[in-house]
């Protein structure tokens, strides 16, 4: 498929490629199908070497990683999801809700562990690259990381789901997180009985994948897209 | 490595699940290693679908991805950076000031192509699943997105670097984009000489990658971290 030196040169061969698109196109947002089982320590540490080989704004490395495994800890996590979700319920359109109660949106206490990945906004203040102009620079690095952490999971056969139902003052309390620390992601990582073919809130019914076509636009917002282009992306299926 | 069935059944095999850790370890912020050469529209197609299967917050997918090609334009895009990194070296540190103006920051003219990555805030404005209390979360998706398409396109050989140097109002205007929608991400993209062993900022001196037993905690932020964790991440580097 590549077409030129350039490419061949630093491409991955045919099976490699595809196994990085098999990790993108199965990773999945676990909820449900958590099961037992410890996660080897071995296995922990790869993924959080995945996670801090992230991209990051002026390679400031905003990240920690708070590994939360405790029961009545996890517990009182869980009672935050509980209340907040309450809250928002009202949130949704008449016709959501009756789905939205139904609806699993997390595995805090029956996943093998819980990790907390923290942004810390102090850490290279006296050289801001990057991120004066876009101050949010640092928290979108540690979102790369998040997403290192969760394609690698899947590779591992290891599920993650990210739960942003949350007060986030609550959790901080409850994490004793210092001000300048944003808590970014809370992550609920263990063993699958599977990935689901499927995402669970379109399985759900909750939404339908978005035509990406119709998400291309060319030189300025709203710019109709380059026929070719959205020819080959409707060409293009998940392997 | 995989110590029991679960893990088995979902892990991929080995020469896959390296191929996943290889594109995370080798990706780049490519700034000084863009070659000539036009991307074919069958690989930018999978590298959007890619970037098309991140996880999104109650699944809004609120991106839309903006192809931007006009050297005119391009170059419009690059006055803006060298205006916003002016506004910004006085913010580095004195010592911190020379290196600065010595570092590649952007491919904007010299890569493939431009890709503006947005976020419409609104798209999912009646269901606003897990969004509520954390109303980054949106953004957050669309990070997501970003680092899939990263991946990706490590993966096929193609180059990416995400330039944040700017004064959002003054890109939002040159690119038409709407009130409610965010520009995330602009990424310069396209065929490399090669991917640099280290990061760039790394073997510029301007900063080493932290050591990452001592991000990691347990429990709660500050927490000491679980020593068998912490001397598995020790004994573990990237391939």
């Amino acid at each position: 498929m590549p077409t030129d030196h350039a490419t061949d040169r630093n491409a991955f061969e045919d099976d490699a490629r595809e196994a990085v698109y098999r990790a993108i196109f199965g990773r999945r947002d676990v909820r449900s199908h958590f099961v037992p089982g410890a996660i080897d320590d071995a296995v922990l540490a790869r993924l959080l070497l995945a996670a801090h080989h992230a991209p990051s704004v002026g390679y400031m490395q905003p990240w920690d990683f708070v590994v939360i495994r405790d029961a009545a800890r996890r517990q009182k996590v869980r009672d935050l999801f509980l209340a907040a979700r309450q809250q928002e319920l009202p949130l949704m359109a008449d016709d959501r809700q009756a789905l939205y109660r139904m609806l699993k949106l997390e595995g805090i206490c029956e996943s093998a562990l819980n990790l907390c990945v923290t942004c810390d906004r102090r850490r290279a203040e006296n050289a801001p690259l990057g991120r004066s102009r876009n101050p949010d620079m640092d928290l979108f690095s540690t979102v790369c990381a998040v997403q290192n952490f969760w394609l690698a999971a899947r590779a591992e056969g290891i599920g993650v789901g990210w739960v942003s139902i949350f007060d986030t003052p609550a959790l901080k309390a409850l994490l004793k997180i210092p001000d300048h620390i944003v808590p970014v992601a809370y992550l609920c990582v263990g063993k699958v009985l599977e990935f689901a073919p499927r995402p669970d809130l379109e399985a759900r019914g909750w939404g339908q994948r978005l035509p990406l076509a119709s998400l291309i636009m060319s030189e300025v917002f709203g710019g109709e897209g380059e026929v070719s282009l959205k020819q080959a992306v409707e060409a293009t299926m998940p392997e």
